[in-house]
């Protein structure tokens, strides 16, 4: 029998890979999708499509972060278009963000006996949200190794980042190699009818594209 | 001005002795309470009766764990009556509790700026559950530090755990010291119209309140 991940699927074209890269090395995954207030709610309606693409069961864990924090929450503050110019963490900051969201997976993975949890974090993400960043992940670790059943039992649930050293054009070629569906997934913060090409995420997937020499199919 | 706290509050004696320690501590105290489709869904009524006593504002975080793998939260595994019996980890921990719990309380530091979080964990607990125990506490410090803004900026947000070298007496002699409106709390985790008294926590409370030489304003 196949050993079972949970993978963190966001909608976004990072997270979708990690999943192609997840069944390619032999898991049975099982998707958690998060519908968390985020201004970018289209990205759920991705997500859930990618998981069928794949053929993975999913769950889809609607929480509310009341207090807000971060523009990607709070639709008062703006969400700008600062491509690498971006210095120290951006408005897009969710505070606690990962750390929720790997708690939950956590959850999910000990109930259903999962080994890993697979997430999409990646090197262009780290510099700027310290959730993505590995020594975060490698304080996780720890979190459950001794604050969880699976853990202090010694068969602790691992995380894996498999883009983590990689670039966004890395990941497309990669992706591309998997067959990832990339024309189902969305990048843009701003969530509207199509991307708006001009916030963060809409620049870095365009410059990834274009390094990669992949065309965008969400890109007219 | 006061610095602010989140505390988790669940209804429960303990984090409501939780509560009143950090308000003698000078706190401006913001509790959180979690409707997790515990069996014991009593304990959110107590948990609000006990923030308003202690006139504290708060936000009831609705949250699914559609996994269940707890006593707690399926009611096709029953609550068994075990006492000091107890051996190894109980059918009640729920999977990632007290990790989703503190991740939470996190995000809502993060976004209100507050100093610490408050967490009624104790000795008796962390003799069963992984998650109440002293060293996951110190890996969740290592994950503040390392995975949110604040903490990456030099202001790691606090984990206070005051009650966490007690026993139950020794809580309920603090708590009785500090007037905490015992007879608001709840215990019993099979949630009926009466405590049961033959869980484990009637168990423990009952023993408790017997030791500290309190009368148990709950028990008829």
């Amino acid at each position: 029998m196949k050993n079972k991940a949970i993978v963190l699927l966001s909608g976004g074209l990072d997270s979708a890979t990690a999943l192609y890269i997840a069944k390619a090395k032999g898991y049975n995954c099982h998707c958690l999708i998060f519908d968390y207030g985020q201004r970018h709610r289209k990205e759920i309606g991705s997500a859930k499509r990618i998981a069928c693409s794949a053929k993975c069961p999913y769950q889809i864990i609607k929480i509310s972060l009341p207090w807000k924090g971060s523009s990607l929450l709070d639709k008062s503050i703006r969400v700008k278009g600062q491509g690498l110019k971006v210095k120290g963490i951006p408005s897009t900051y969710v505070p606690g963000r990962n750390i929720i969201f790997l708690s939950f997976a956590l959850s999910y993975a000990e109930a259903i006996g999962a080994k890993s949890i697979f997430i999409g974090a990646h090197a262009q993400d780290y510099s700027g949200y310290p959730d993505c960043r590995p020594d975060f992940f490698a304080a996780f670790k720890n979190v459950i190794s001794r604050g969880t059943k699976a853990g202090v039992e010694g068969r602790p649930i691992k995380i894996e980042a498999p883009l983590i050293n990689m670039n966004k054009s890395g990941i497309i070629k990669a992706g591309n190699k998997l067959r990832v569906p990339f024309a189902l997934t969305w990048s843009c913060y701003r969530g509207g009818r199509e991307p708006c090409e001009k916030c963060d995420s809409c620049y870095y997937r365009a410059k990834g594209f274009k390094e990669a020499g992949v065309k965008d199919a969400l890109i007219k």
